[in-house]
């Protein structure tokens, strides 16, 4: 049998119980045969506790220090888990990320993996043991740790069943899949069994916690099946598929999933002189900020000027307008932004060449009466700029007009 | 001006308060222009969290495993540590046991220090940072952490000292030096400020639990300048010498001090026939069985047979009382213990070729009316074993009968 790469979250080893309901897990799983590399986050609120000591004894932590305090987090859970399933007579060894081949480029606290020698963890598979793999960390040219940054750990997972060629890799989290809509705002939504990487990552991008885009991207890469389950039930949970999902395109008729999020303000520059070079003269000083933007429109050109809106984050959103103010004084147009609104993504392959699907996303909205301020589209989403207090009910007009509640896939 | 390697010990930076001190401290240090290489034990409490986790998740867990776990301790300690430094302005970095070139052999919990690359401390010293280390560990030809166990951070400290050629050790603790006995006993007891390696040695083996006898023989070993200091107040603390003192030694006309230990037990094999092999067939199952033995006395041969007497811990009695019996039982002869014993040993190199100490030691005892089970000698120490209920009183007037407290050194 194949190899499975399994990862557990924070909150899944939080207390010395959960490790041991971890552990318990994991003997099943290797007695059904498989060999298993499992990852693991920090206890629950153990990086909390080193943040906080780290701000009482200075007030601008190096992060090259911040990064060797938070890594000990992971190395403490990959050794308790490695006791509990010494403890139920399971041959198991716990591994840093230095030690399981893990090798980071980048920034420190944002690591990114450059590569994986996965030497010592096939010697351990070949000799029957469970390689419990410090997730979140590698090891730069310095021989420094670095820590992998937002969606780290899951990207561990993923890379590591990759670079081992797994059958597949299991993501345990707090929630039992990925779902058609939230379920605290849709009741009616829906579990996804099966869905395509494609469709994953434009959900993660897009607002969809549960796994960060950037692991579903690298499984997207790389070919890796993903499983979204429960760490504290038992479920199929949902399946990323591994291929590109080829064979499945032709059979799906609808959209996977609606999904939005609520940190978005939008920034406009109206009458602007529009030429060769305008749209770098405006990004180009939000780029030198390191402000992430994300929906852009411009308007056609009319007598030589032309408006730009963009989106970016509610925190980001002061010092955008100040920046964009500024061009657009240089280019006698004039700013303004709105700061609370939301976004609402409609995601699917089943899109794919059939534009009769952001027609009918703008008909459902505009019957609700909710207005559209952006409108951004892809081959597999169209997503929709609103007034953040009218998300929640686009989210549900949107579920319930697009029958996702009905769907049988 | 030369390489200072500081230690300090889990009780100098237990909250994040202790650790800003002890970077005001380092601070200090660095100014006066030397350059500095810090080590540091792991906060107060946290290896006994550490270690109840270990209890709470496995009945039994693997020295891999706790060695993997406890190590993160100090990791912790030293990247606050170099946070706290960076905010005071110091250039710092912090550096695992690993990182820092300690290669370690043996077994885990007690790993031993088998050579140290020092290549990556020399850079940063080079850069003028004072290069922060973790104690208590180091990496095996696996790659594997390992904790070097009792005494370790004293020991990493030394090693260090001694690969980098520094001008001196200074070790950091709870007390402001060494003294001439238990200053809980005897109120007129002294700090030493200049001891010899060899008499701290004994002092340490003895007894005196301010410093681990194993680092003080390595630095004796390496010629390490070693001082002992108070982590809470300034103070000329206790030196103990780097080289092997020859120039001090006719000049020195008293012992050291007088050091005493309470856990000890004793146990006599009467009546044994006597032979060649009589003491390895007596002293086998013991080591077999990993219990150490201390002072050993043989009786002189009186018609085949003769009497041994020895010394153990006292959780080692009951099991050394079993073994000790079924020897006597194969050798004809009886065997008998006593739990409750304590020794008393008067140290140092001024009582080398002066064989005076030790009968006047014995007067000293006897004039008291306190018995004396077993006598051990070598060179510079006379140790008397005692009941336990006596060793205190013993304590006091040897220091008063050897006129430890007028001492002037």
């Amino acid at each position: 049998m194949g190899i499975i790469v399994q990862k557990y979250g924070g909150s899944s080893v939080a207390t010395a119980e959960h490790i041991r309901a971890v552990a318990e897990r994991v003997k099943r799983v290797r007695e059904s045969g498989h060999d298993l590399v499992v990852t693991v986050s920090a206890m629950g609120k153990q990086t909390d506790r080193l943040l906080r000591l780290a701000g009482e004894v200075s007030r601008d932590p190096s992060p090259r220090e911040i990064d060797q305090l938070l890594s000990t987090g992971e190395l403490q859970s990959v050794a308790l888990l490695a006791m509990a399933l010494h403890d139920r007579g399971v041959a198991a060894t716990s591994l840093t990320g230095p030690q399981a081949g893990m090798k980071t480029t980048g920034r420190y606290g944002s690591g990114v993996i450059s590569g994986i020698q996965p030497g010592r963890l096939r010697g351990l598979l070949d000799e029957g043991q469970v390689a419990i793999v410090a997730g979140f960390q590698g090891v730069n040219t310095l021989g420094d740790i670095m820590t992998l940054g937002r969606g780290g750990s899951d990207t561990t997972a993923v890379a590591l069943a990759a670079a081992l060629g797994a059958e597949r890799c299991e993501i345990f989290t707090d929630v039992d899949g990925i779902y058609t809509a939230d379920p605290r705002i849709v009741p009616e939504a829906r579990r996804i069994p099966v869905i395509l990487p494609s469709e994953m990552a434009e959900m993660a991008w897009r607002g969809a916690k549960v796994m960060h885009p950037r692991a579903v991207e690298l499984g997207a890469l790389y070919g890796v099946e993903i499983h979204v389950k429960s760490s504290f039930e038992e479920g199929p949970g949902t399946i990323i598929m591994g291929g590109n999902g080829l064979e499945h395109l032709e059979t799906r008729e609808t959209v996977a999933g609606i999904v939005h999020d609520l940190d978005v303000s939008r920034i406009t520059l109206t009458g602007i002189k529009t030429g060769p070079g305008t749209m770098s003269r405006v990004f180009s000083p939000l780029a030198e900020a390191g402000i992430s933007v994300d929906v852009i429109v411009e308007s056609a050109p009319k007598e030589g000027t032309s408006d730009v809106a963009f989106t970016v984050r509610r925190g980001d959103f002061r010092e955008a307008l100040r920046l964009a103010g500024e061009v657009a004084d240089s280019l006698d147009g004039q700013v303004e932004g709105e700061e609370d609104l939301g976004k609402v993504s409609v995601v699917g392959t089943g899109m794919l060449n059939r534009p009769g699907y952001a027609a009918r996303m703008f008909a459902t909205l505009g019957e609700a009466g909710i207005p559209i301020r952006l409108v951004s589209t892809s081959e597999i989403q169209v997503t929709c700029v609103l007034p953040a207090g009218r998300v929640e009910e686009a989210v549900r007009v949107l579920h319930r007009d697009f029958e996702l509640e009905e769907r049988d896939v």
